[in-house]
């Protein structure tokens, strides 16, 4: 079960009722955001959401409006008495960009350990329970999207068990995940059912990597920089993507749903959209700020 | 005339309906901001005000709540298109301050042009038509207050202008207050009237500059970080004010009005001291977000 809150949907600058693009995603009571523009902690705040529990930060690109808020989270956190270390993830220069920001928060009491992605696609990582792939965006800098997921084991197929000889003392411990006197959780396991994913992109061109890792996603986080058709030019000059651009790549995924954001400043009504992107695929939410939902495993046979 | 709006009230960190503590002071259409914390310019907005006629920012100092939407309004002015530059007054280390947040705006279509501040008594300066004197506060690290004031000259005076032999052709151009053919304006004016002054100061402990550069001010706009009178040790240690010692301050300089400002967010309701601060000075007002009034010359005979 992965708890998802889209904190706000704004692009370039904070609005009075619109706060810049972040997402918060909680499994176990355990969080991570991704993206901190200004405002970001007070977005937090206005949801609900604590910031005790949140281990990490994606960050996709170091354009203003997407690390702005870092500072003041950092203070924040450090003002709840926080003693263990933050995780930023990032493109390379990750650790200039928070040294830099640090300037202002200089004394924390918490470690902030920064972690700058390399190669061409790079290494998956895990952080608050959860399975994190970042990808290379288009965005004409670094800029990075990432996927998150929850795998899932079969179910414990006795028949599977005592076929593979294992003895019952051994089941549950098998069963949680543990290996024991040579047996694997394979031995008493069937096979891998279908878990959990998000896809979240902003700040890019469609890239080859969000069909790929959005395959089957139960949600893809997509912007929807520009609405109207005649924008394309526009994206295609700033490394931006239409809400249609977004659609396209939404049915190509075969996803179960599609929440656009990441909105111009010059788009006050985007749900005014709506109905045109959801031609192109139907389950399309236009994002507003503090929307959430549960993902939840679906129950098999 | 000066037009003042309490863009926020709040310090250390944003609340939702708390914005950071951020002056907006405007002379003839041309504006000054005090201190930029996160969130400052969604309070801008918010308030109804303009970006594009800010010629200026005075810092007070370098803590995360007073500066870090420094980057934000940087960013929104580029976009606004912003050619002329833009000037930002505080203590020694500006520069660094200013050249570390651009790590994430570092392209912007106009100058950034930093004044640091020198000396026990840095030298006044005119920024958007006001005359502004900056004072040393005691906060534990290097802070300023400023004193705003605009003067105003005295009365056209005929007799006097006779008296003096100023010959009638260049009345109108001394009373503007030009000089011209060996004459001064002080040749054909009367004797200065009453100005406006404004004395603002946070995160810092009563020192005598208030009472000083505050005697008679219009308005006074000081810190309420604390409003238990149990919590003047805490201020002590932290080189903060209670709300008593700001009133106390307004007493001794005679002042009109005192805003109160910086609240705790301990505080979500400094309303509930404002019958014990009104016994010691009457003229109190518990700072809202958003507040503002009009000061204007005082009539006079």
């Amino acid at each position: 079960m992965i708890d998802v809150c889209l904190l706000g949907t704004g692009g370039m600058m904070p609005l009075p009722g619109r706060f810049l693009t972040s997402l918060y995603l909680r499994k176990d009571g355990r969080a991570v955001l991704i993206d901190c523009g200004e405002g970001t902690q007070t977005a937090i705040r206005t949801a609900g959401l604590r910031f005790k529990c949140i281990d990490g930060v994606l960050i996709t690109h170091f354009h203003a409006d997407h690390v702005s808020g870092l500072p003041g989270l950092f203070l924040t956190l450090g003002n709840e008495g926080r003693e263990e270390p933050l995780h930023i993830y990032g493109p390379a220069g990750l650790q200039r960009v928070v040294n830099a920001l640090r300037v202002i928060v200089p004394e924390l009491p918490y470690e902030i350990v920064c972690h700058e992605f390399e190669g061409a696609r790079p290494d998956p990582f895990r952080l608050s329970g959860m399975s994190i792939q970042p990808f290379h965006a288009d965005h004409g800098m670094p800029c990075f999207g990432y996927r998150i997921s929850l795998s899932r084991s079969g179910k414990f197929d006795p028949v599977r068990a005592k076929q593979n000889g294992v003895p019952v003392k051994l089941w549950s411990r098998l069963q949680a995940g543990e290996c024991a006197e040579g047996f694997t959780p394979n031995d008493v396991l069937g096979p891998d059912r279908r878990g959990l994913s998000i896809l979240y992109s902003t700040d890019t061109r469609p890239v080859p990597a969000m069909t790929e890792l959005g395959k089957d996603a139960d949600l893809l986080i997509l912007e929807g920089m520009f609405g109207e058709e005649d924008k394309l030019e526009r994206a295609l000059e700033t490394h931006h993507m239409t809400m249609r651009e977004a659609a396209e790549i939404a049915c190509q995924c075969g996803a179960k749903s599609l929440w656009l954001t990441h909105f111009s400043p010059a788009t006050p009504h985007p749900e005014e959209f709506q109905e045109a992107v959801a031609s192109v695929f139907e389950n399309t939410v236009i994002g507003i700020d503090g929307m959430n939902t549960v993902l939840r495993f679906v129950e098999e046979d």
